[in-house]
């Protein structure tokens, strides 16, 4: 049988590969070092797991409104005022099964069959996807060291034709860990507004920035779209649950879409989550934050010392986006060589786009500073031993 | 702006609007007696309970593969073998957050743009939401008590199109409780094997039948999709559990889709689930049946008595979908009116299609056998007073 090619379009994570083969090393007794993986290694802080036991306890773990539970939808408003001195409604939350489903529901809302999407490239492989997923169109456009692999204002108005209707963009970004100043963005969202179409922006990283305090884009005018997460700076990736903020005029038809399409985000979740914003939890999560913060500090310097190029340096997220030019003109076999060889598993770059992804490599420091040390060791030992 | 016509196509759930008024009304001090809600009422069972909260007192809440826990498919691999005798490989099944998620994988799957799903009306309203939101189309087929509320091979030999890929099914069937014969079934599975199609059988209400045991679809060849929840017989809604079923020759390309558009279903779920085919936890869930069989043999006497007409006894699920003409030629103000009058909340027929709604209501069971006797003297009063 012929497949859609709705199928066809969407490539699985090359990573994958490269993941299973690790397993299998780890079967035959190896030590992997995972450096590929895109979650935190820090478990769901106790005073989550306390909130939530409690509520599992009493067995009621029913189906919230599909927008979700009242209170969380408050609880995140109430997050906006308070650590962006930014005003957003309750009801313009809402709580998704992670951030895949606020995204779901962010295009299945604003984009028809044939639109076009524009996002960075190199950029969160996904995001194309979903676009594909929806019967869109993305347009990728290549970013590069100048604007700190982020999209522009200029490139916006350079790329937007009549069937765009929206861009893609995240700050702090995956891959690259870079962000995207203020201005910059306001132009954006000022841009789209415009242009009658949306700015998406993706802030599942915004817990974790390590020298600024970002400014959030939620609220800056009805044309902005923002997702956010537990999974990252909370740290509660398993129990799926995200968010997004949009304005009023979108939030019945996100509803309505929700309703049909995943009726609700897991109830578990979303009580974990309203325990997430307790003071003596954020205390947990801060710590969380300084030690990804060491790890950051620590692999950028060893790194630049081991001879990858760091073009711009990583400012948030958990992420290092590396040169390997000096040592392999094809990253995705120089991953599978450091898998094979020292046991170091990260990211090729053709996971991320077609931005002359054989020139680099994603780092995650998603393990602990010894283990980031030994892997620092291994690679010392084989790209100079 | 002007909206994308797949957001202006999707419907609403009516029962939405009536379940807010229900709310403002409670809200005021009536009490409302909810027949409109299709969940169990029961809590999770113990079991289940004791079993996630030793797994999140770990506080080890991370993702688990795309595709699901290793021992959750291997559990639902041995469930069919157990229950059913039928031999599936744990490789076919994969654990989605909820039947939607199932859904979503099978239609993203196997259906192009503009492909053709059949489906009966009346029948699940979501079906047909999730096809246009997938940019397929679907052709609803009238089906009254003649074939059970149920499609029928000669219905599918009639429509299958050039452009038909697919027929969703369920047995138990919501909102009619009816079933579908195995012979039929069979008779049908091949019937799409022939034309390079699939069957999609919605089986999620398979644990809830009172005078039979049913045999299930998996397996039955590889044209065949089941899907399947942890949300109906289980009891564990707002967890947001699963299941498909398909050929081997499926799974990756379901795989993939997963990983991009869901991640994995919720982790404390798929624990949860993993806990809910242990001998314990099934002897808690039979005591649920009963439960529900009782209010079913109430309900379905004493609407009887009232004068509903069940032009077909439903004998799975917990609704009963009633024929009201004797009472109203406009089910959706009657839905109203008794809400109003009585206190009393039902499903009005136009949200599970276009095939004469305006003559049906859908009573749920899904609340305790004092409230149904309440429920049904406040109908006697009012429709007979």
């Amino acid at each position: 049988m012929k497949k859609p090619s709705r199928i066809e379009d969407i490539q699985p994570f090359h990573v994958m590969a490269l993941l299973a083969r690790a397993r299998e090393l780890e079967a035959q007794g190896r030590d992997i070092i995972h450096m590929e993986i895109g979650e935190p290694d820090f478990p769901t802080p106790q005073p989550v797991l306390d909130a939530v036991s409690s509520i599992i306890d009493k067995g009621d773990i029913h189906y919230t409104p599909a927008t979700g539970l009242p209170a969380l939808r408050e609880a995140i408003a109430h997050f906006y005022l308070q650590r962006y001195q930014r005003l957003v409604k309750a009801e313009q939350v809402i709580i998704t099964p992670g951030a895949s489903g606020a995204l779901m529901l962010a295009l299945g809302t604003i984009m028809a069959e044939g639109d076009e999407v524009l996002m960075a490239d190199p950029g969160y492989p996904c995001n194309r996807n979903f676009v594909r997923f929806l019967s869109g169109k993305t347009r990728t456009i290549a970013v590069n060291a100048e604007s700190a692999y982020q999209l522009s204002l200029e490139q916006l108005e350079q790329q937007w034709r009549d069937n765009t209707v929206a861009a893609i963009i995240a700050t702090p970004s995956n891959p690259t860990g870079t962000l995207i100043e203020y201005d910059e963005l306001t132009a954006m969202a000022d841009f789209v507004r415009a242009k009658g179409g949306y700015l998406i922006v993706d802030e599942i990283y915004h817990g974790l920035v390590y020298e600024n305090e970002l400014e959030t884009a939620a609220g800056l005018n009805e044309h902005v779209i923002v997702i956010n997460s537990f999974s990252k700076y909370f740290s509660m990736t398993g129990w799926r649950a995200g968010w997004l903020v949009a304005a009023p005029a979108l939030i019945n038809d996100m509803d309505k879409l929700a309703q049909n399409i995943f009726l609700a985000a897991p109830t578990p979740a979303q009580y974990a989550a309203l325990a997430a914003f307790k003071a003596e939890n954020i205390e947990v999560l801060e710590q969380y934050k300084k030690e990804f913060q060491q790890r950051r500090d620590y692999l950028l310097s060893a790194l630049k010392e081991l001879g990858f190029v760091i073009e711009v340096e990583p400012r948030g997220a958990f992420y290092i986006y590396a040169n390997c030019e000096k040592f392999t003109g094809d990253s995705d076999q120089f991953a599978l060589d450091l898998l094979e060889n020292i046991g170091v598993a990260i990211t090729p770059g053709k996971d991320f786009g077609r931005n002359r992804p054989e020139k680099y490599v994603r780092f995650a420091y998603t393990t602990s500073l010894p283990r980031l040390q030994q892997a620092v060791a291994r690679l010392k030992d084989y790209l100079h031993g």
